[in-house]
């Protein structure tokens, strides 16, 4: 076992210096891997063209490196052959908060903002490991017990590899914050909290009663997927 | 009433024209707006001096124009004063898809992107208005009970708007698709679905007993975020 790594700040840019609420944003890595290994999903905004493109994905991370993956042919992938720089964002909505006034409403949440220059994994064994750890990552075991991938599904599947270069974690956690004189106005204040669940499982009717279900069993309906995701990626 | 409006594509583009798997997309406004009603935040990617940014904000719609807020001194906002192109994503994970073979893992999403260019609305009435959208789309009735905005308030804060250009929805909602050769793999295969619900609300502790609720009533513990969000925006 090695210890964990001591916690480190990213390098700090005009990209990812707070401008307002700096008491929100932290620049220490353990702070913006804690939102993203929280999520699946993430959304990345890159440049073709002039023309910017917010695009949703799976992503997983190995230290300071992100990775998603898809079809050999879309459209951000083909560009991201070309090393394009792109920003890589997980948010979690955590909350409505409900003030007093229009301007104390606000919403909790986690949002990470990664920035780096993308490229796209050439070599077969490197991108087939990576495939694996994203299994792994999310379905730890699993992938053994899988019909294993053929070269031809790996050639028609692109990975894309970023190191993190910059990011802020941005968080609000916390009841409504209310002006002194407005505590007297008579609406209902306070927070709506809000969660992502594991619903009841959906079996493919195909499936064997003794079905290999390994990597699954953090699933359980009923659970929070953040926290679920969270206890695999460790 | 006005009777609904026909569905009708928005045009496209290279920026909006399926790639792959056009079974998945439609350019239908509808099914466009279904996607973005049933959400409260958004992710923007925008460019600033050729560095693209991911934002994640709460975002609202009025027929084909959306609108979002923040700080006037944010740099997202300042920057949109210039009429900046945007594509304006909202996603939404439904489910992990457990296939046989790691090719044929999926996630149940809905995701819809938004392009168009986005200008700050700089008239104060105008402003005023759209913050009143803002609050009567996720809380209907509670504006009329909040102490009203104060022209300082108005004043830190940006709106801005942006007319859809161009639009595409992405859906998958199915089960499991494998390949007829893998079905006698022994693993489980299925879906896992996933839900974003709301939890006990958290009162603030200076509420009085017969604190004004109204615009709140939806918010229901348990209820799925995503069908109030849908039932409010109608």
């Amino acid at each position: 076992m090695t210890a964990p790594a001591q916690p480190t700040p990213f390098p700090v840019s005009p990209r990812t210096r707070a401008r307002r609420m700096p008491e929100r944003v932290s620049h220490i890595d353990a702070e913006v891997y804690r939102i993203l290994d929280a999520a699946m999903l993430c959304h990345i905004a890159y440049v073709v063209e002039g023309q910017p493109y917010c695009t949703p994905t799976i992503h997983w991370r190995v230290g300071d490196r992100l990775y998603w993956h898809g079809s050999s042919a879309s459209r951000m992938l083909r560009s991201q052959h070309d090393q394009l720089p792109v920003c890589l964002t997980v948010s979690h909505l955590d909350g409505l908060v409900l003030a007093r006034c229009g301007f104390n409403h606000s919403v909790n949440y986690r949002a990470a903002m990664c920035f780096g220059t993308a490229a796209a994994v050439e070599d077969a064994d490197e991108k087939a490991r990576a495939l694996h750890v994203m299994l792994e990552r999310f379905y730890p075991g699993r992938d053994a017990a899988l019909r294993p991938i053929t070269p031809p599904e790996l050639k028609a599947t692109s990975v894309v590899g970023m190191t993190i270069d910059e990011a802020s974690a941005k968080v609000r956690a916390k009841m409504n914050a209310d002006h002194p004189e407005d505590i007297s106005v008579p609406v209902w204040a306070g927070v709506v909290p809000v969660q992502t669940v594991i619903g009841e499982w959906q079996p493919c009717p195909h499936n064997v009663p003794d079905a290999h279900r390994e990597g699954l069993e953090s699933y359980a309906p009923g659970a929070r997927l953040d926290e679920v995701f969270t206890r695999l990626a460790r």
